[in-house]
């Protein structure tokens, strides 16, 4: 009772009636909190439905203490793929954009890109011709435009590129195409004690300077696609200078072995769209005891976003859509399980 | 006030009489938490003097809020190289013992290595047969000692081994040979906000299994040397195999390099011991604005642990030790600055 002999002057009998009352106060606190919460839903943007209760029966579960099911904190790690999981990838993924405007404020310093082809067709907007280059015309166009420059220049190239693009449907800069029923799975995941990060396809360097504002992701917890660096000391400053080499494809197989190498742990949770999630959702889910969750997120809505899956070109999800129905996992059908699609709906 | 109107029985003129005693309340007992701190050395096992005041002005700088070299909780990361900065690395690399009895262990299995080098000379004890058969020797033990078997199996061979392996001097497992100065740095700034990664030429996955438990670094924060991984589905399980490749080298340039990789930020504060930390340091508190930190752990103590710098066989300690000097980083004289060496001490 330190604090009685620190106050003297205080009355002692007004001050141990107020430390009696203090646990009715806090309880009391509590409960209008936990009414708050129960008023409040966290997945607000999703419909009531089979869908949003595996959600909520999984988190109940691995939350409750003492229940069979229970997962300790510092397991509880969700991974999520980014493009056509947590924001739009049609008609193109939004990192290919990127390359394609990066080609364009390129062009006037390549005066020889004019009649050279991927080229040429990226400042013709002609869509046909860069087709026919193949995969041989994209990688190219990614390393001019990824490459030959250190990791400082391609954060501001990309932030800048970020803040100001806008998608050509929606009239929107790309950050707002982030879908707000995923953004509000998140938070909930995080309120529940999970670790949550993206494992991604698109490029890691590419993604960090936003996932944080966007979606609550620090840059260490962003898992992605990447090129080769080298270490350099230039005027007495350390770079990292991009090289025009691939390091590491986090897609497919490459996503299990990603979590593994960044994350050390497997996911007892992981959320995709297509069949490049299919390994990280086997990894997360098969094989290994206890409570697993996985999720795939079905574009089903044409008006308010798109509809494909079996034969798109971008987030093709056939193989994956199969083994979903296999291994229980969770399909989200965008038009009937999501009241909205983006924040401004 | 919801909660007046939820206790209605309550004595509202008690209950506000108690509120405005609240803020008095939790000042006392703020005072005297601070207090039982000041009294509590975090850094108990340092000895006074400029190496731990340099820490000490350090930290109060980064945390001080509306102060010029205040740093966002989200931007205070600090990187510590393993062998030799958090451990022992002498009379050699932790992991080069656990290769070695391995090859011991796994003999039975493999008659031909009586007579094979570089595993005769492992198997005979001979120290300079295995030196003569020079880093392609090692290469090979290290194949077969952390390749062809999954990750799960390899978690299984190291935790096992770690829990019983005894280092041949202290008689101790290697978990106990763990600076207790260091550890007590990882609470220090952790307390402060800081998110700790290891930063480690030492495998990644060697690490893992018992970092969390010993430094309180979770596998997700550890950063290390890694071979390829392929993913297979076996049996209905995915496994993830692990490979005779090298994917990644985290030593010397390789560690700013990994740490762009797994952090995806610079960090404000690295800690080392050897030649192979010097471009992490230089990664770190080079070329960047604000407040940065540099520490090298000079091993000077034979005594009580080991004194080696600049003509030693592991840890090698020269151009980073002339660096320290114009660079202004804080070196710490194990002899002189620290009280005791490990907890045990």
């Amino acid at each position: 009772m330190k604090f009685v002999r620190q106050f003297p002057a205080l009355d002692r009998r007004a001050l141990l009636s107020s430390l009696a009352m203090l646990p009715l106060l806090s309880a009391s606190f509590r409960s209008t909190t936990a009414e708050a919460q129960t008023q409040r839903d966290p997945l607000a943007s999703w419909n009531d439905g089979a869908t949003k209760s595996s959600i909520l029966n999984f988190v109940g579960r691995v939350t409750t203490q003492g229940g069979p099911d229970f997962v300790p904190v510092d397991q509880r790690i969700a991974t999520f793929d980014n493009d056509g999981t947590l924001w739009i990838e049609q008609p193109m993924y939004i990192q290919l954009a990127f390359a394609l405007d990066r080609v364009k404020t390129m062009a006037p310093m390549h005066p020889e890109w004019k009649t050279r082809q991927p080229f040429a067709a990226v400042l013709d907007g002609d869509m046909k011709a860069l087709a026919a280059a193949g995969e041989k015309g994209l990688v190219e166009i990614i390393a001019v435009t990824h490459a030959g420059m250190t990791t400082a220049e391609f954060e501001k190239i990309t932030s800048d590129w970020i803040a100001t693009a806008r998608d050509h449907r929606f009239k929107r800069p790309y950050t707002e195409l982030a879908y707000q029923p995923m953004l509000e799975l998140l938070a909930y995941l995080r309120a529940n004690g999970f670790k949550t990060f993206i494992v991604s396809g698109g490029g890691i360097e590419f993604m960090r300077p936003w996932t944080e504002r966007i979606y609550g992701i620090p840059p260490e917890q962003v898992v992605g696609s990447s090129i080769k660096t080298r270490f350099e000391m230039k005027d007495g400053a350390p770079t990292l200078f991009r090289l025009q080499e691939v390091n590491f494809v986090d897609d497919k197989t490459g996503k299990p072995i990603g979590i593994n190498e960044h994350i050390g742990r497997r996911p007892i949770a992981a959320f995709g769209n297509s069949d490049g999630d299919l390994e990280m959702l086997q990894w997360t889910t098969l094989g290994a005891a206890g409570a697993r969750f996985g999720l795939l997120v079905h574009h089903t809505d044409a008006e308010r976003e798109y509809a494909y899956d079996r034969h798109s070109h971008f987030g093709k999800l056939d193989v994956a859509l199969d083994a979903a129905a296999v291994n229980r996992w969770t399909v989200v059908d965008m038009k009937k399980d999501w009241k909205r699609i983006f924040a401004f709906d």
